[in-house]
């Protein structure tokens, strides 16, 4: 990091009631070390306070985590699962935008049991601003228009986010395979899942069930049709679809966001609407640019 | 169609060797049933006589085949695992333009019975020219670009296509998941698959296996790096890698064509080849149009 | 036109204040005739009441003018020039796309009569969504995509309007060249103007001149730096730079628009604002959507 | 430059008989310098021998050049203009992307005298590996997706290319303003110019100029239709279209080359094939990759 970060003191003087973070995991930790005891809440977008210990941080980060009390106080900013605890905290660890789509497109079917928690597949597609805006080979126009690829195979520590988050909600421990794939647009992630039910299952209830798990959520919308990049583009919605194949036996979903809004911003944005008592959509109302 | 079918006897004028059929489904057969004594060697570019049986097509295609000899007849003009029978062939099936990617990355691990044939996951992203070349919204400039989304999900008629030629190299029948999703690029296909191993296995063991299974094939590459679009680009390749995630005990492989190439007419050309005894590769040799 | 146009009958049991047409050229005239005499007033985003007369509507769009007296009540709807004129006007000609872009990039020079009226070049470039919403090859991915080309040479439609615009400015007839060209992108429109100077200049002299011409107006960004697609995208800012070549003695500018809002509906909301006395950027504050 | 550059000891193991040389300018002098008696024949890509002296060159680039002996020496390598220059050559200097798509599209013009050489307008708009491979910000996915802007203005060092080559082939020295565009594209230059006829003209009879001044050149086509991108994508063909707009008094082309092949390697190549007596598209007749 080229720039020293802000000290406590100089950042006092603004007397601010919440910092937003946008650095490179490992140096959010320092930041937010520093500045524990300081009168503003954080919203931290970084990696370093999104996992269950600092021991689980170190093996899929490899890093050391300077600041592990700082994981214990940390809550998961992921609205439609943890709003009673966003609006009390102090310190709030963004979701990543793979976690953020996953996560809510999985979360009914882990919640209510329906399926085998060591089966899922998550196989998703993300616009390249996905990788940062430093200039390099991977974002370079001439590598990323008119390809595709995956990458991060097996690897990416968005997996164990997913696991975690979708593990806190069931006594059943998930594991998933997830695979992260390249697409040539800027913004955007759709996320397609898999995973084996374990009863008889219609679709018509699940889908039921979808709608039921969020009718109180203004940024999730389940839809009958496939939700596709351009219908989320610019906003902070996330669009579901739910699917039962009975052929194959198979549950799939897709789903839809923007990376750079639900996937990140927005949703620290929604964060502090919940922490402060404001609108939820407050600031967030603008809807999808659409062509 | 637009144009009428030429009839056998100015098709004679020519004495062709060989005729490809870029024709619609439904079409095809009718030229084929009415071409069917003529001296010339067909190659079907459409899905008329890839399956199985006329009852399986009706299924599937909701038409009803009015050439179910054809179908008999036929071969699948998959050269990597129907060489033999295409060189002897009068009438060749092309194969589809996602089966062939999915066929090719799975057939090691069929053949050799190391997965559960009934948990194979199948998630395709295509580039627009496989929608044809008629203009329609689903192919408009301005719902493609910066866009994404999958489609004919559950129901692809492609599904039953990988279905029986996998099926066909094993006494187990397969049954899978096909999922299609539509890329802002105009050609390429980039295929990834997931399915779960029967037993122990390694992941150096199943890499040796890929590149033995198809060391004498001229245009499969097995890859250690992950395949991308660009590297199979305007030419006749496909890229296939394969690995094994030992964490969640699941098999996943990613493979790159280019549609229009290997997809399509380079195979049918390819398959020519086959039947008249030339180079494998005549007419093949284009390199990978990079960047 | 599959839908027949809605009756003035109909319309008047919503007692509407005013009506925004998004019809063919052709097809406008006839909605706008038959409603000549309702209460409310009409934005219309058709070509057919922009020109000077019908004589001059006819040697352009090929097409009889059944409603001439319409031309002449109809106001031309660039706020930047005709304010208040659209003020107190019941029909309101919206402005092209390209003509937007054209005539504000040229105006301060033709109304100060800096340049030769007789050798203006326009170099405009524009994103699909310009060639409309109906699929057809020209708008078709595979066609667009990876592609760049010029159309409509010599005789596209708002040459005339361009010409017609800028010459009310002065008492000198302004000639000029239009050429489009089409750009794998959604939507924006760029647009390079080339002229002659008729008196010695200095580039400061007139980079003041832009600033001051357009002081007041809260559209129209007159910049320092190159202006681009992505710095208007989805808002309703036109973004213009002026430079001088005292090596050719050439006078340049360059400007960016996004067609679907500057171009067509944000002029269209802000000609109805100023039309009914609100505020100018009503519904119109959305910020670029970048990248 | 990381590398050193290769002696020529180290070079003449090869005992190559001719050298491509892809280095930045500034680097190629080096190169050509050491190099000047060695027996192989060389084609430089860099800038640094195309212009007419060390003065001109030092003007455009400021870089002091090291090697003005070489630009006497030197050869331009537009085979169109100058095939029998390039046969005797021993140093090629191939000509930049822009000069070769400007300079073909306004060379049958400005031999015959037709148009006024003070006033000529080249607008190009070029694909994004004109920018070299080296990621920037100019060349990030997401600065180009969806985006269109100008750059260089007044002072892109290809004009002076421009300029004197043009100049060359008449003894009315030629000015011209050269404005460069960058598409969102990976590869493929389009130029539109515009000028003033000197006398009375008709376009027929321009249109048979342009045929007959290429009918014997292999790589240009003169076309009817207005050329694009994709018609010459991945060829070493350029294709030129003339027009003359008699309302306006102006003659205009319209050209399309790729900026890799006949911009660049493409006609590196055809050089050497000139060179050495070879086929003159001896390894370039690859067509274009369309779509």
């Amino acid at each position: 990091l080229e720039t020293e970060l802000v000290s406590h003191k100089k950042l006092s003087n603004y007397n601010p009631d919440v910092i937003f973070l946008g650095l490179p995991h490992g140096i959010s930790m320092e930041f937010v070390k520093e500045h524990q005891n300081a009168g503003y809440k954080i919203i931290d977008l970084s990696g370093d306070f999104r996992l269950s210990s600092g021991e689980v941080y170190e093996q899929w980060y490899n890093t050391k985590h300077i600041y592990p009390e700082g994981i214990d106080e940390a809550v998961f900013g992921l609205p439609e699962l943890f709003s009673n605890d966003i609006a009390k905290a102090k310190l709030v660890a963004n979701p990543g935008c793979f976690p953020t789509g996953a996560v809510l497109s999985l979360a009914p079917l882990v919640k209510n049991e329906l399926i085998d928690n060591q089966h899922i597949i998550v196989d998703s597609k993300t616009g390249v601003t996905g990788a940062g805006i430093k200039p390099k080979p991977v974002n370079l126009y001439s590598n990323v228009a008119d390809n595709f690829t995956a990458y991060g195979l097996k690897k990416h520590r968005h997996t164990v986010e997913m696991e975690e988050t979708l593990s806190s909600q069931t006594s059943d421990k998930v594991k998933l395979l997830f695979t992260p794939h390249l697409l040539p647009v800027d913004r955007g992630i759709l996320t397609t899942t898999y995973s084996l039910p374990r009863k008889d299952i219609q679709e018509a209830a699940i889908k039921r069930l979808y709608a039921d798990f969020y009718k109180n959520e203004p940024f999730v919308r389940i839809t009958n049709t496939i939700p596709d990049l351009k219908s989320v583009r610019g906003s902070n919605f996330i669009d579901i679809m739910v699917a039962y194949d009975e052929r194959t036996n198979k549950i799939l979903t897709v789903s839809a966001l923007d990376n750079l809004v639900k996937g990140a911003a927005g949703q620290a944005v929604e964060n502090m609407n919940i922490m402060f008592g404001l609108e939820r959509d407050a600031g967030l109302k603008h809807l999808p640019l659409k062509p």
